[in-house]
Formats: C-alpha cells, structure tokens, sequence
C-alpha cells in the first residue's frame, strides 16, 4: 500500500501511462548517465515518451523540461556524473515548491517522474508521492547509505576509485615504511571504507558504526613495524572525523611512525562507472519505467539477492516503507541503512 | 549431511583442526591470490598453521608443499594470477593420484585443503570428500558457471576487463562506422557476454544459452545504421561460436557493413582484481577456514544475497549437494548453473 | 621552400588566413579529438573561423563541412576516436576527387585546411599543396611511422593499451608457466613492438625491421624455463607474420613449451588518450593552426627533440620535404621512418 | 672532465669494473623498480656483480648491502615504489657519514654505484664523486626538476596520475557547475601542473615560475560561467600556495561560484609506470651500467632529444656540470631547470 493510494491505484487501472521525466538530484553518482539512458531507452521501448528535467527539482519548478529521444542517450553509459546536471534545491521541501514543480509537470503532460538521486533526491520523490504525483525514487549515491537497497549506483565505482587511489599510496608507503591515514567519503556511513579497506588489506578501518580506541591503533602500527611489516594504512571514514584531525590525535595518543594524511576527495564522486554499476543502473532504470508503465508510482527501487525489488516510498514500517510522517509532519527513516559490521570483523582477521 | 559424514562428524567432535593447505587449481582467475592471503591470514588468527601446494594437484601428490607465513601473502591481494600457480593434472581422477596426493597431506601433518578453482578443482575436492578428507571448495573462476554460487571469483574482473576493451572498440568503431563482432570468453556459460554486453550498451549478445536468427541480426544491423546510429556492436559469447565463423555467418546472410571481429583473448584471464572480486574472495577464503576449524570439509562455499553460505559438493539434489555419483560412478551436477536470461531481455529493451 | 611557393608565398604576404578548415583521415588514433579541439580553439582565439570537415576526404567532396566553436569541442579532450569520423576515399587521389574537394573549400570561404592522419591524410594533402591549396599535415596514427616527427598522435596511447594488455596476460602466463605470443599493431613498423615489449620486459620482440631465427627463439624459450622462468613471452609486431602463423612455426621448429598465440586487435585503436597523446595533440593542433595563420602551407608538423618543427610535404630530399614525385608522378618517402633498432638491443640485454 | 679525474682516469684505464651497486633515494617514484631492474639485468649480461642496497644512503653506511641476480628483479617492471626501500638520511651530507658509506662500499668489492633519485640522490652522488668514488646518477623523482635531463623516471606516471583524478573531478564538477582548485606536486617546479592541466582542458594552469592576478582568474570564471561552460577547473602547482589558501585567496577577491578545493596528495607518487617511464628508467639503467663499464663515474645520465646523454656531476658550468662548489664548499646548480612556458601559453589559448 501507498500514500494516497486511491489516485495511484486509479492511475493504475488507467494503465496508460504514455508520457514520464526522469531527473537527477542531490550529490552526482558515476552511472547516473546509464540510469538515464535506460529510463529513455526502456520507456520508448515500451511506447512511452520520455523528458528529462534538467538541474534537478530546482529545474522541475523553472520547467527545464525537454524531451529525450534514443540517440540522446547514445555512448553515455560510460561517462561519469550526470549530463542532466543535479542541483541542490532546499526550496523543494515547501509545499509552494512542490506544488509548482507538479504544475510544471503537467503542463508537458507528464504522468510519471523518475528521481535518482541520494536523500535529497527521496525526500522530494516522498513530497510528490504524498500530492500523489506517481514518482519512482532509484538511489543513486557513492555512499550506499540509502535504505530499501543492497546496493547505490555508484558506490561501487566509489569503492574502485578510492581503492586504486590506496593502492597507489601502498606504492610510496612501502618505499618508505610510512604510516598513511587515508580519509575516504561516505558521510555517515562506513561502507565505502569498508569495502574500499578490505580490497586493499588495510591495517585498520575506522568507521562511524564502531568505536574505536587510539592506544589500541598506535600499539598495533608500533606491533606491525616491530614484526617487519613495510607500512601501515588506516583507511578512515568521514563521518568518524577528518584525516588531519584523525592524524594529530594519533601522534598526541603516542604514535612516532612516519605519518602522513590524505583526503581522497573529490575523485572518488567521478569517473567511468565499473560494470557493476553500469549493470545495477540498467537494470533499476528500466525496472522503474517497467513500474511507472503499470500506473505504479510512489515507490523506491532496490536491488536485494540480486533482484529488483520495490518499496513504498511513505508509509507505514510495517508497510516495508522506507519513510514514516510523524503527526506534525516530521521524517522518520524506518529501516535505516547499517553498514556490515562483518566486513569489519574480516579485516580484523585478515590484517 | 555430507559424504563419509562419520568422518567428518569424528574431525568436528575433536574440533582440532591445527593445520591446513591451500592449493589453486585449473585456469587461472584474478583474486585467487587474493582468496589465499584470506586463508593465509585467517588461518593465522585462528591460531592455525597454513601450507601453500604448488601447481595444483599436481603439486600435492609430488609434495610441493611448504608453509606460508602472514608476510608470505604480503601485497599480494592486489595481484592477478596465482602465486600458488595453477596445472592441469589428469591423473588426479584416477584413484591411485587420489590416494598418493592424500598420503603426501597426511605426510606434512595436514588435516584439511582449501582447493580454489573452476570444475577441475571441484571435482579433485570431490574425491578427496569421497575418501573422507576435509576439503572446502572456493568458486575460483572468470567464467561464473559454478554451482551454489551467485558469482565466482575473477568475474568481475573478467567483465570488466571485457568493458574496458569493448569500450575502446566503441571509439574507433564509432569513428569509421563499422560493426564488430567481439568474442569474449566465458566457456558454456554466456555470464560473462551478458554482462560485458549490457555495461557497454551492446547492440546485440549473443550467447549459448539463447537461440538467435542471423537474418535477424542482418536485419537489425541495416536498420540501425539507417536510424543513424555511428556503429554496431555484438558481443558474442565463445560458447557460441568464434568471432571468425560468426563473422563469416553474418556476411553469408547479407550482412553489407564495413565489419571486422575481434576476440578478446586471454587478457580476460589477469589484471589486478576489481574491488568487488577482492572482497568476495577475501570473505570466501576466510570462511572455508572458519569451517574447516570447526572440522567441517566435503563442502563448497558460495556467495547467495550477499551471504556467506556452503553446499555439500557430494550428496544428494535434495541435500543441497552440487554433485551426485550414479551407481557407476559417474559425475552428475544437481543444479546446474544458469546465465541470467532476463538480462538478456534488459538488453533487447535498452540497444 | 614548398611546392608551388608562389601561391603560397602570395597568402604569406597577405597573411590575412580567416577561415580554415580541419579534417581526419585513414585510420582513427587515440588524441584525434584533442587536436581537433587544438586547432578549433587556437583558431578561435586567433580571431579566425573554423570549420569541421566529416567523413575525411569523402566528407570534403561532399561537402559535409560545419562550423564549430569553442564549446563544440568541449570535453572531448579525453574522447578516444575521432567526432568528425573517419572513412577512406580512394577517389581522392585522382585529380577530379581533388578539385572537387578544393571546390568545396573555396565554396565556404576556407582558405587553409588541417588534415591529421596517416598515410592517406598526407597523401591528400600532397595533392592539395600541389594543387597550391594551403594544407597542413598533422601526423595522427597509431603506427608511429609517419615521416618527419619523432611521434605520432596516438603512438603512446597505443603502447599503453597493448602493455596493460601484456601486463594481463603475463599474470596469466604466469599461473601456468606458459610461452605466449602476442600479436601487436604497427603496420610495417615495429615501434609498438619495441616501446610495449620493454615496457612489459618481453623475452624476445620480433619486428620487421630486424631478421630473427625460430631455432633460436626454440633455444632462448627452453633454456628460459630451464633456468626457472615462469614464463615467456614473445611480442610480435603484426609487419612480420600474424600471431598464428607464429605460434605455428614455433612449434614447427621443436617448441615444446605450453604456447597460446594473442592478436590484441582493435582494442590499440581506442581509448582515452594518454597524457604525452593530449600534450601532443594539443601542441601540434595549435602549431598548425598558427603556420596556417601566417599563411604558410604545404608543410606538415612534427615533434623533434621536445620542439614543433614543420617540413615541407612536397618538394626534394634537399629541401627536407616528405616526399618527391617522380618525373611520372609516382611518390618518394624522402626519409622513410625507421624504428630505432638501440631499443631491440636494450632489449636483448634485459630479458 | 669530472672532479678527481685523475682517479676516475685511472678506473677507465684499467676498464675493468667487476662489481657495482644501486641504490634509490630520496622521495620514490614509479618507474625507480624498472630502472633497479635495467642495471641489474645490464650489469649481468655484461659479466658484472650487482648488489642492491636497501634503504638509501642510510643503508650504504649501515652496509644493508645484498647482492642481486636476474630472478630477484622478476616482474618488478611494472611495479610502483621501489622494492630497495629509500630513506632520508641528512648525515650523508657529513664527511664522516659518506667516507663510512665508501668504506661499506670497498668492504663489499663494489667499485662504482648507480644512485637513482632526486635532489637528495644526486647530492650524495656529488659526494661521492667528490672523493673519487665512481657514482652514476639517474633521475628518479615525479617532480621533473633535475637539471640535465629532458624528463625524469617518474614525471610521465605523476602526470597520467593526476590527468586522470582530474577527469574525474571533472565530471562531478559538470554535473554541479562547480569551480575546483586542484592541488597537484612538483615542489618548486611547474611540469605536473602544466602537463596534467593542457591534458586535462584545465580553465587555469597556476605554476610559480609564472605570476598571476587573482582578479583575473575570478574575472575568467565569471566570464566562463556567463558563456556557458559548465565546469571552471584550476591546476594549482604546490609550489604556489596550498589549495586551501588559494580558495580562500579566490573568495577574498570576489569569485561567487560554488568552489571546491581539493589536494590530489600521496596518491602521485605510486602506482604502476606508464609506458614512457618503464622504456625511459630502462634505457637509462642500462646506459648507467654501461658507462661503469668503461670506467665512467661521476656523471649523470639524461634523456636528450630522444637520446640518452651524460653530464659531470660535479664541476664547471662550461664543462656542463650540473653542479659547481664554491671556496667555501657551497653547492651552487649551474643550469637550473626551467619549466617550459610555451606550455603556460598554450593553455591560455585553449581553454
């Protein structure tokens, strides 16, 4: 069941979408481009039209809204970040915001909206969802802390960036028995140091989702050089605290290693996304034009035991929906997204 | 319930395991390397010895057995191929190799073998399983057509060295406007070509797993480059047919573009493992030594919802075993693997 | 002094170039779009138009011929292939193909036209220089075998590509203690042979430009594996005989090693340009563009010792042009590349 | 002529140096384990001992002096780092720490030593040279800013390194209309920043051999952003300012776009060679080998016009001696190394 389900349902025995946008949102993600492209490619194959609204929500309500054909999306599938540009847009969380978005909307005729995008991005598909306009949410963000899905696009490209990155630092650590604390993003969420620690045998992971103890990690660099190891890499998320900050409190903690600390920065919101990538945005971007076609709207596409699977984007816990409106119209994140502690585990072995 | 399970149950009761081998086995994979460090270093922590068998099968029963050492496995996560080195060795389905190979494990004091391969390997853990010696299977293989798994170590990779190359094929095909024909690898099994086909936006795959009709392809071919489109790509999987014969196929049913095939070659077989194939084999290698310290062997480990799980690799279908034995001894594989054909639908949707 | 100096010379004094043109030919290269987006650009900021000629020489008889600005070009730096495609025009080498091409020139006010390519591109523009249209070659080719230049746009693309390619491939090699043999691009030049072989410290490079015996690549193969190598690998420029002919007359002449033969193929025409590819592109786009803005034409670019140098395409040995015509108007390569033959001694002394 | 020639004279003469050594030092640079391998496998096939010593200077004196064969530079080729370790060791610039070093040196038989490295390196070659030890430098450092040298084993790596993080950065900051200010090495010189910034389509290439206005810059990006580009992206050299301050700096001076900054850091100085380095460190490993063959020290080797050159380390400006000493001992670099502006200008054309 959906928020306002009567106009959704009605839609549905409609069955007869013919006319849906996509847009990108929030903070760009490598493989947005090849969401886009199968949204397009998917819809006309399915003998829908399709448009896409340029600069996120903030292009919605301006009505930046031009169509898109087959040859539009040609060879974009490899190109990092999102030629629909993405846009903050706070205006977006105000009712006259949204209802003018909608107006835009159904001036071109449009049904239907994909949304790929991070929180942003959802909160707004929730705001349309709620005005029952059928909205399809698809989450797109390196930091796979979105809830409903196994896996974001883009995180995996995130992970393979800042690995590459890692493993160039190996190089020079190596060289020189240094200690290196590498501050990898994420925000609040340490999947991508976890991932990105385990790929490239990091000595310790620091993530938000775990505490941690600074004598016990200057003892274990001190243990490592003493039985000859070459370097010692700290692979530390960004929602724990910054590489510098992380870097003093190691040295006031009692470490005399040869440190240095790096941010990896922006690289690792870029670049061609991996096949992974490419093939979870294929398939999540037809999967939500498959949805929209049958009159399905106000849900979330995820990916779990490498299935599609969907969620309602507003309702109830028990629902299986991803947001909860409490009384006076706060968010409440029924099943927020956990990072899994057991790769945590596994380094600790395996370091 | 596993073969020779009175065995097994005796080795689980005394909960001893105290020293263990790894050895890689049939065509190479990029992460075995990665998968022997986990053993290695997990081995380790448990407070268990751990010895590297060269060259296979072939290398336990001549005795190429040595221990390894947390260092031994430095640096190496981040390696293609196998340190361990890989052989085929026939002789290992005939009972005396069986039986010369177990003395030699037996000789060195070792009480279970992680064995990291494709079929060849599966098959040698099955009669070691036969004979009642502990030995945990690990899906080591580029062409993803082992049994209790989503995915095998080295495909990802695989994929994406396959991406890589027919990304850059894209480019010089789009300059001249050409077809090409680019045969990837993969055996029986068409994983790899829906994969490397869908990430690059392929206008056709072709794969064992499907029939397909030349004339329409011929047909498909003409009106793309009618509907302007600047190349054609197909991707065809070696279990098809070569690039050569299917090149020659096509221009024997009218095909009139500018075309030239391509086979990608053994290229798909090394590199540095993606992040995804690091971590897979990095939580497979750790987990067949948690099982083997609890005196479980006769077992295969897989990778099912992103879950660590294991299958009996003798038994029966009901068990769960990926293999059973008819009366006359010979092979059969229960549930056998299947490429994913509704990616093949994807890609009919999204060319 | 080039071909038809008078007319030439009579622009030079003029110097008032206003509208160019620029073109790609014969087979695509790596760093093609980078100089189209050198010549675009320089000439914008000359005060000068600039057209795109597509399709090559076909394209200028036709007439396809756009204008660009600068944003046309943008971000097609890093693009591998050429946008303005490329296509072969035997027509233009007889003299109506070529008036009807200048014709078309004149048609859109274009005064002087840079053509980046190979052999075909400075054939065409040997016609043009003697028809006294000002032409400006730009060497764009994978082989490296271009006259007057010390590179090629595309050359160190091209390595880079086939020696990640055989960095792959040693893993590989490796795991199995195999000999391989891996066909490389290159025409009748070895230098993609010499540059990736070293590159990937290959046992033995087999080029055109030097004689080998089979006897004793047999001889170096199994006195290698004697002495512990755990693999061979033997590059073979593709001017000397293709993979499988090699591979079999390896064996012919007493190989027992375990041989796979590789054709790298396509995959050395495509791709992101490398660094040296972009710099040079960019460098040389925007030397022709200023030759071209002080009217000079009929020469062709090279690099020399870090330095842009140009030479006249047309016009005697003596005079360091790239090519005569005989008294019946056949070509002469003045001073025909050669590979540089200290690199296969470098390598003898290093594998 | 070379300092103490009368000694090195007398080495030449009885040309037959037997047994020499390397080392790396000062900060590692990919390409350092190609160039380790060229001398050991050029001194070995020249019928010469070769011993590796670990840890630089550091290491000389301390006598961590281990001979090398064939096998123990297997496949490093392609390897970042340097697996002889370096080290900073400031009491190599005392008389008694370098006349320990020779002492180590002459204890082990070795009679000349290939120093590879930058500043530090070649400080200590002087020194060596100084006292008529027999020293060979090869610049190895990503900076480029060694004097008699075209390039140096390591710039063509740092350059392709930084080139493609900023391809990256440019696809998130197209999506975003975003400005970065993007930090990359090279010390005092400009080469990465020039080189990575033409590469890359840089809007700004910030170097200190060159001044800039900081109202012009914000009155470019203004420009940019009014005629549409998506994306203003600066190359900022270290050797400047930090890429903190510059956008603090930028701000201050008015710029109203959305700005980001970011500090490519470590990762420039690791990963695997390009191409270019691999033949580069190569060539000059096995001329370093074959100059102390014939009994030549004192001097270092560069690449020059394609070609591989050598100059005294020590000694007059008109001898072409990189450096001179004062009365008092003072070191003074005779040919100082400039980057090339032509590359500053050119940028400014192109973007």
């Amino acid at each position: 069941m959906w928020y306002n389900q009567l106009e959704c349902k009605k839609k549905k025995e409609q069955n007869q979408m013919k006319r849906i946008a996509v847009l990108t949102s929030g903070g760009d993600a490598p493989g947005m481009n090849a969401a886009i492209r199968a949204v397009v490619r998917q819809a006309i194959s399915e003998g829908m039209e399709v448009f896409g609204i340029y600069d996120g929500y903030a292009g919605m309500v301006a009505g930046e809204i031009y169509p898109l054909d087959a040859a539009s999306v040609g060879d974009i599938i490899s190109r990092g970040g999102t030629f629909l540009h993405s846009a903050r847009y706070p205006e977006f969380a105000q009712l006259e915001g949204q209802l003018k978005g909608i107006e835009q909307l159904k001036k071109h005729g449009i049904e239907g909206v994909v949304v790929i995008g991070g929180d942003g991005s959802y909160h707004g598909a929730m705001r349309l969802t709620e005005h029952g306009f059928p909205a399809i949410g698809l989450p797109g963000t390196i930091d796979n802390d979105i809830v409903g899905t196994d896996f974001t696009i883009g995180f995996d490209t995130a992970v393979t960036t800042a690995m590459d990155a890692i493993d160039k630092i190996r190089d020079t650590s190596s060289s020189h028995r240094r200690t290196f604390v590498v501050e990898v993003m994420g925000r609040n969420a340490g999947d991508i140091a976890l991932w990105a620690g385990i790929a490239t045998g990091a000595d310790e992971i620091i993530i938000p989702e775990e505490g941690f103890k600074m004598e016990d990690i200057v003892a274990s660099i001190k243990a490592g050089y003493e039985h000859g190891k070459k370097h010692n890499i700290i692979v530390l998320a960004e929602g724990v605290m910054s590489a510098a900050e992380f870097g003093q409190k190691l040295k006031e903690a009692g470490d005399t290693s040869d440190l240095r600390v790096t941010e990896l920065g922006h690289i690792q919101r870029g670049g061609s996304p991996t096949a992974r990538d490419r093939v979870l945005a294929s398939r999540m971007g037809a999967h939500a034009v498959k949805l929209l076609k049958q009159g399905i709207g106000g849900v979330a596409v995820g990916i779990r035991n490498e299935k599609m699977v969907e969620n309602p984007i507003l309702g109830t816990a028990e629902e299986g929906a991803l947001f909860s409106l409490t009384a006076d119209g706060k968010i409440v994140v029924n099943n927020p997204h956990k990072a899994d502690l057991e790769l945590a585990k596994l380094n600790k072995s395996l370091s």
